[in-house]
């Protein structure tokens, strides 16, 4: 690694003088300037980024915590938040929490050691306690939710509306005449299963439907899995023959509970509609394609790092800042695999 | 954010003195080094790792350039490094360079002036200049490559047989009967895109099938897209109706041309037979399921960060050190897509 100090030696001046080129000081002669910059390419010299950011007290790095890596929405949340970033200038450090409380709150604590310039987060599903969350806004390192929230930490926000966005899932497999109608929901703990959960439960009422809770099937395992929709059909195929219609909490388990369905026999849409929730990639080229919500993950990146760059240039300047909370647009897209 | 200087007026010592007892100086007395522990845990103090950096030339944080994030393989190999990562108490950054070999430049420039421990990288299609990366092994920070590779840059790579696989992909198609194979093949420059194509030639050449040139299928657009197989899949059908079997490159554009060929009524596999390469989750559940190269992307991710780090270690203690080519293996996962 080349110092400064080996750039003074090859050119027998001073350090000082060698640092004072580097920052354009114009107490130094335009002439030695020019000489320095030219040997500090040629020996290849990179500025010493950490002392840097001593000085400027910015790392100009921002961490992003995600529960899951591998999985559609995620991974275009990711694109759209380092796509925005490098714009800015800034480097992203990714961390997975694997639906880890304990390992969020890990992470959490290590980027704020860190001293990251701002945090993204996502929370895991067995996250119920937010105190990691409040360090952070203690600390007064911006931080932006977006997706898993949580309502009661004071922070800027993105996030879909999953109740409006379920009550149209849900209202569609009524409108196309289903009359018992099941929803596999996610665990207990995260607000999005939750607020699903009520999309799913108020379009029943507000259509004279009974709600029946034994329709309704929690993900025991925690995560979200293709596993996880197949266990759930079958369940739902012992317990409730008379079932016509199914809202999905995601994507992927509903992929997983149409496999077993047709594997069983069980014809979709003739027999049963379904609808899932994400619009993963996969939805489009199954057979029958599925009809589900379409979630804007690379919106969502994008607007969740722009709220947070807008909070670390205001915080640096000691401007007023406050608090949005951004929900984005989704809609119903409907294929085959619910009834026309 | 706490400084040294608060702690030390909270307690009415000096800074030098709060800074050894936080070092666990034994010349300061244990009761002050109690007492300055607590206070800074009550102050909830964070040391400053940037100035902890300058002293160790550590930054523990590694750099991570990937062509393509919302893609099944690399998401698998980023989830690896960063789990890999984690249990060692590196941070990663990760960048996309969108295939882009420009964007991949300024990209391994950032993370060098960032002063990584490490640099991972897949290069981007676009990318036939290795000087980036030349630079990287001049400025002595370590560099692993994966999958997507330039043979000619020393340094040590995790990478797959991609000759041998695809050797294997094409003699299950001559096994399973198919006379007339063609092959969907990659952008022309990446290595991976060569070495797929000529073991897909040997294959032929070694069963004695004639090997055909106007059969082999350039990606046009420079990503590997489902529309890439669509678009592929008509031409082919204008130009050659007699194909019975195709390896193509990557699952994505292999569930592509699927799809364009079941809606113009050709049957598969009774009409023709088809291979993919990566095995993409959806490659499973798609109808009928896609039969693939399984490319271990977790695998490739945790080998990566793995020769990374003890690169690291070696370099810091002086030690030789020497490159090390992984190869991973592969194998053939045989789905309802090709003949019985």
């Amino acid at each position: 690694m080349v110092t400064l100090k080996q750039i003074a030696e090859e050119l027998g001046i001073s350090i000082t003088t060698v640092s004072k080129a580097l920052k354009e000081y114009p107490d130094v002669s335009k002439k030695t300037r020019k000489l320095v910059r030219e040997t500090a390419s040629m020996l290849n010299y990179k500025p010493n980024s950490f002392a840097v950011n001593l000085r400027t007290r910015e790392s100009k790095t921002i961490g992003l915590i995600i529960p899951v890596i591998v999985h559609h929405f995620f991974s275009s949340v990711i694109k759209g938040i380092i796509e925005q970033a490098e714009k800015k200038g800034y480097l992203v450090i990714i961390l997975q929490s694997n639906e880890s409380y304990e390992l969020e709150k890990k992470q959490v604590d290590l980027l704020l050691s860190k001293r990251v310039d701002g945090i993204l987060i996502s929370l895991a599903n067995g996250t119920a306690d937010f105190k990691h969350l409040n360090d952070v806004i203690e600390n007064e390192t911006p931080l932006v939710m977006f997706d898993k929230i949580a309502k009661m930490v004071k922070c800027s926000k993105v996030i879909i509306d999953d109740r409006k966005a379920s009550y149209k899932a849900t209202q569609h497999l009524i409108d196309i005449g289903c009359k018992r109608i099941a929803h596999f929901r996610g665990p207990l703990l995260p607000q999005n299963s939750i607020d699903r959960f009520l999309g799913y439960k108020k379009a029943l009422l507000d259509n004279g439907l009974e709600y029946d809770s034994s329709l309704v099937y929690i993900c025991e395992c925690g995560d979200m899995s293709f596993e996880e929709g197949k266990l759930n059909a079958q369940k739902l195929l012992k317990e409730h023959k008379d079932v016509d219609g199914i809202f999905i909490n995601t994507d992927l388990v509903a992929i997983g509970a149409m496999t077993e369905f047709m594997k069983q026999g069980v014809r979709i849409p003739e027999d049963i509609s379904i609808v899932g929730f994400s619009n993963w990639f996969m939805a489009s080229v199954i057979s029958p394609s599925l009809t589900t919500i379409n979630q804007p993950g690379l919106e969502m990146g994008i607007n969740a790092f722009k709220l947070l760059y807008k909070e670390i240039k205001k915080k640096k300047k000691n401007s007023d800042f406050s608090f949005k909370e951004l929900v984005l647009d989704t809609d119903l897209v409907i294929r085959e695999s619910t009834k026309n």
